[in-house]
């Protein structure tokens, strides 16, 4: 099977003209099949409050209005997007940048409303993701770049965490090709001390998980993402890989920085 | 060859609700390969006022700086783009929504300063249009949306207008499909009396045309258009039609309204 990386990047990569700079002239030149998920970053929040519309978050997570799922699809879906299309284009990277609706690549239904209404939010139905459409695009020698918005199926955007994109593509595409899946943060790694930007935990196991867990060595942030890599890799992705932007794809075959998940 | 519509949409389907929810249900039921190319409608005026930026044009022509480029991308290449995408979707038809930048469709050139410094408009480069790319994504029956932005390979996008986009991918992928090329605007077609919407000339050939212009028959506005498709079709575009949003579509193959130029 064909290589594939899924790589996630976030806000603090965005929003630094620099470290985006860095980050995609490290990403063109991966000569595997790859895909790009971007966060949003900062601009959105921005842009909204000069259009005078609010963030609103509850629980940590952003209530999607309608004027806000507006919002997020211009900046996520346009502004940022094409962006990094335009850019990996000049770098002689042959990008097409996609919401979840483009092609229908990532269905998803809106959040049940319980305790909280979360509006336009919109859960991956994994078992939909359009994997003939992906593999035709990919196959065409097609890099992705996808921003993180999917639709209902009905005519509705939808606001969807990019980690989660991420992951949901590369479990879908696991069974097409052989997925690394990589999540680029602000951190070098999973630390060991959370005080210590050199204390990288270099390979984490689930037994070294569990472990580390009854030694409660890991800082509260860092264990949704651990445990969305241990459910990618049991559903099929070879390995995760967690750390620093620029670390990572410097020497992205070797693997020598970051957290390796397997 | 495969049939192949081109169609391009401007401001005045766009900004209403009702005419593009008419025109997109008549869209998703041509059964034929298909590209919708859309202009941008009041909406970009609207938001780029709520942000503090200008509408400065010159000749008619709007004035692209980096504010500009920056709210067309965000508005044309987001926002309208994608909401047309999700509509397209929840109407069976598998939309994907593109820009020039997106796998490289449409390269341009900035446009060179001359009289007036138009800013970040892209004039198309016509020989350089990624036919290959464009057939991959229509021969997987794929429908493309293509916003009105191109780019000129630098990483920096631009702002091209819509029936140039049209003409321009009509006349690259007429020696792969027989492209049928048709231009939607708010008359019936090309009228003989513009103040009487029932005098529309139904075909419009060489010769007509020089006999039209002897006349004085045709009305200004609609010279440009006129030009366009005889230039597309001088290219090898087979025919080209000029018309009503709700006309053109309803019954498309039977061309029993509008002004067929060929």
């Amino acid at each position: 099977m064909d290589q594939l990386f899924v790589i996630k990047i976030g806000g603090n990569v965005i929003d630094d003209a620099g470290s985006l700079r860095v980050f995609l002239t490290n990403f063109a030149s991966i000569k595997a099949k790859k895909i790009l998920v971007h966060g949003g970053g900062k601009i959105a929040t921005k842009i909204g409050e000069q259009l005078g519309i609010q963030s609103n978050y509850v629980n940590g997570r952003r209530i999607t209005d309608e004027a806000t799922i507006d919002l997020v699809t211009m900046v996520y879906g346009g502004l940022v997007n094409k962006k990094i299309v335009a850019k990996l284009q000049s770098l002689h990277c042959d990008a097409i940048g996609l919401t979840g609706a483009d092609a229908n690549i990532i269905p998803a239904v809106k959040r049940p409303v319980k305790d909280i209404d979360y509006g336009c939010v919109g859960d991956v139905v994994q078992e939909k993701i359009n994997v003939r459409n992906l593999k035709n695009l990919l196959d065409n020698n097609l890099t992705l770049v996808i921003a993180p918005l999917t639709h209902d199926g009905n005519g509705q955007m939808l606001n969807t965490n990019a980690d989660t994109i991420a992951s949901s593509l590369a479990v879908a595409l696991s069974g097409s090709y052989d997925v690394r899946l990589i999540y680029c943060f602000e951190k070098n790694g999973v630390l060991e001390n959370i005080d210590d930007d050199d204390s990288v935990i270099t390979l984490i196991t689930k037994e070294k998980y569990q472990q580390l867990l009854a030694d409660k060595k890991l800082f509260d942030g860092i264990l949704p993402k651990i445990d969305n890599a241990f459910a990618a890799i049991d559903s099929g992705v070879k390995e995760v890989l967690i750390g620093h932007a620029n670390d990572l794809l410097q020497n992205v075959t070797l693997n020598t920085k970051g957290t390796l998940i397997k």
